[in-house]
């Protein structure tokens, strides 16, 4: 794609004035509509050292708001970034509704920094990353994003020319460094690395567009023309979300193989355990965990562990006694409620994004992103496309955390109707448990066959093989308990196992 | 105090059980109550290496919920924390309103890593970074938080004994360090330092308690029935924020210049611009600020650019010409509304905190801080005493952001009456404008006698010597927006002129 690509001639300075002011004047006036329209738009500008890439961003905001963009330059991944996920240094400068998000070099600049020789581009590694790359732009783009990616494209003696000019001058000499240098002499090389690259990633819901960037000129005009244009085609299509369709959710899981579970009105919940023994074997696993997060802490080993399951089904209980044989700095954990209007003007997997914890560490999270199928599925927060979408944007957010290395473990905490009565109204006597129950979980109860049909097809269809999900019979708090223990000592050795047997 | 601290004899096994449990039993009640009365908890520990701070977090909150509460290990000050003002990383973890936020090690650790000999405690530098401490432990607790400080004491012997016990077994022998050598070499040093650091920090409102780290039980039993009381003892004295007083607002400015301005009526509003002459003088300027930007950068030298002003003032224009001069990817604008409700959980500076830029960057504020004095007072959403010390408070976080290296600049936008109604009806008449305008402009409108009285007493109090307010007359958008530039480029020049002064 880019190789082919043909320069033009050299712009008329009259001519660029009189069409660039023009489209400015339009982009202006497409930012409202976009703000009005609540479309978030995200521009990325690759493309070699000295193509004009910051030049290019700094023209083309001229006629925006800036309480409505922000630009993004983009280092090469820190210390700090690098204990996290690799897309989580851009999941959170995604744009809010109506806003835009430029950046100046973004997650393929990251990919190309890690092409070392022309056989990565044909090895499993590379093609994982280019999976990675696409599903979270379709996981934008599905959710209603508007993404722009452009490539500027210059010669190898037009970088030569730029770059000795840069040294000569010394308040811009800094830009300059040996990489910039080593690029200008394996120009051709890194040409075809980009090209390959390019090639892959046009996608339909996000292609390239090669813009010549020696004439100064034709490359502003060809930025600001194509941004004005497929903002004004998304507005004018009332671009919003993938729309409702008939195709049954089950069918869109490509990819993942799932692990067949139990109905949720099949399991045994005439499970108990006596007080004694729950002392014992509660101190035995505890100590168990103990030894296994200290392993997983020295070999920075992240896990996510998931509670969610009936109102009062003993989340709280569970997440103590699992908290409480952890090392008190190796963890952090998450409560979740209904986003707040800041974290609705996102897409909905951002703030979970943002509370993934750095390698090494856990995250324990009280209820999740499955909010998506469960509450906001049956309450009609989410339109069915959204929350059909999800399973599939759900095993991929887990997905990408356990390829980086996490253990990712489920629990469902399950209780007959019955027990569920029995602690409410307990929580309504005791003057320290009324806190924990609201009018709402009232109004729960009263779907609960509506939660039931929910909670059943979110274990049917993200029960991956990587992360499947486990019930808990939770009847009996203490036999719940020490169950949510045993399973998760269980989960973290195979995860350790895996661990050392991958690193050997 | 540390020196003269006196160990106990060893607990026994069975009296720590049964008091341990009763205290934790309280602990877990008063934490309910926590939670009703929104009382924000800081508990920090701090204390040789070995002392057993993680050991005592890990039992402190075993009878906590883990929802309410967070924890938080500070590593030294990394390469990305490096490049923002010292406190901000602990800004950043102060806990919501009925939340508890452990720290194992904090600000205390941070300083005594830049003790490198004696004569530190006596230097002006010393004592500057006491004055920043003290500063931010007074906003947190005149704010309502409340804040516990341990000092967990051992002696030379014990420390050494377990730094040996801990290198002795394969998977502890990762805990202990050379400087953990260091510090037991250097011991007697050490506890002088800690000692004349803690004697100093031993405010009225956040006080040291001194633990003995000896015996384990002990220590234990006092950080708990400490933690037990202070909280206790402040929810029974029903602790909010600070009472409402009669001082007056304008005493209590201790240690700032002020410099004097006119009165908002004073300022002579008849000033404009030929647009021909205003074309050339924003060339001009926007290149000159460009320069300095890119001298900025280079260097290191941050800048924090507030806009205030009355509704239509021409904010937004100003800051488009101003972001316009610079380049994109070197700052980001930020507008301020009013906070949500996850915000208005924390600490009122706590959302501006996060918005600070890196050294290098620089941050635009369309609307501030200022409007704790501003629109909060007017509308009575902050009490006269919060709104009153806000003044100080907002003077200190400006002077801790000037001391960190960055220059502090703000505008007022002037315009009369007459010029904010004809705006106002321009904007409901256009297309485009019409979301600038909302009801609230025209209520806020209705209330100027007020905000006159505000803005004036803002400006005559916040008017500090490193960062007085700029008054720009602006019934003529471009006679302001010029004008604008003219006073940032003066001030960054200056600021540069000053920073070249120190570093020489």
């Amino acid at each position: 794609m880019i190789k082919e690509f043909k320069f033009s001639e050299p712009m008329l300075k009259s001519v660029y004035s009189d069409e660039s002011e023009e489209i400015k004047n339009e982009l202006s006036l497409l930012q409202l509509k976009l703000k009005e329209q609540n479309l978030p738009v995200v521009v990325i500008f690759e493309g070699m050292s000295a193509a004009g890439k910051g030049r290019t961003i700094s023209e083309t905001i001229l006629s925006l708001d800036p309480r409505f963009f922000k630009t993004y330059s983009m280092a090469p991944v820190n210390k700090v970034e690098k204990r996290f996920p690799r897309m989580q240094r851009y999941w959170n400068k995604i744009p809010k509704k109506g806003q835009i998000s430029f950046f100046d070099r973004s997650w393929y600049k990251d990919l190309f920094y890690d092409v070392d020789n022309i056989d990565f581009l044909f090895s499993q590694e590379f093609q994982n990353r280019i999976k990675n790359i696409e599903t979270f732009e379709r996981q934008l783009s599905d959710n209603g994003y508007l993404i722009i990616k452009f490539y500027i494209h210059i010669t190898k003696e037009e970088q030569k020319k730029r770059l000795k000019k840069l040294s000569s001058k010394k308040e811009t000499a800094w830009r300059v460094n040996k990489f910039d240098w080593g690029a200008n002499k394996y120009y051709n090389q890194m040409l075809k690395f980009m090209d390959g690259i390019v090639e892959q990633t046009n996608f339909d819901f996000s292609n390239w567009h090669i813009i010549d960037g020696v004439d100064k000129l034709n490359r502003n005009i060809q930025v600001l023309r194509t941004i004005k244009d497929t903002i004004s085609k998304a507005l004018e299509e009332k671009r919003k979300e993938k729309p409702d369709n008939d195709e049954n959710a089950e069918i869109a899981m490509p990819g993942f193989r799932l692990i067949k579970k139990p109905l949720l009105e099949e399991v045994n919940l005439n499970r108990s355990i006596d007080p004694i023994v729950y002392k014992e074997m509660l101190n035995k696993y505890q100590k168990r965990l103990k030894k296994i997060q200290n392993e997983m802490y020295i070999k920075k080993i992240p896990a996510i562990i998931v509670f969610e399951g009936w109102d009062a089904g003993g989340k709280g209980g569970a997440i103590k006694r699992v908290a409480g044989s952890f090392d008190a700095r190796s963890y952090a954990v998450n409560p979740v409620s209904s986003p707040s209007p800041e974290e609705a003007s996102y897409h909905y997997l951002w703030r979970f994004w943002d509370t993934v914890p750095k390698n090494g560490h856990i995250a324990i999270y009280d209820r999740s992103w499955y909010g998506r199928v469960l509450v906001e599925r049956v309450e009609n927060f989410a339109t069915n496309s959204q929350w059909q979408r999800a399973y599939r944007e759900i095993n991929e957010f887990e997905k990408e955390l356990n390829d980086w290395g996490a253990a990712v473990i489920k629990f469902w905490m399950q209780i007959d109707t019955d027990t569920q009565l029995t602690r409410f109204n307990e929580r309504q006597k005791s003057q320290f448990k009324q806190w924990k129950i609201t009018d709402e979980d009232w109004r729960n109860r009263k779907k609960t066959p509506q939660y039931e049909v929910a909670a059943n097809q979110m274990i049917k269809l993200t029960s991956t093989d990587f992360s499947p999900w486990n019930i808990i019979e939770a009847n009996d708090k203490l036999y719940a308990r020490i169950k949510v223990l045993q399973v998760l000592e269980k989960s973290l050795s195979n995860h350790l196992k895996l661990y050392k047997k991958r690193n050997k």
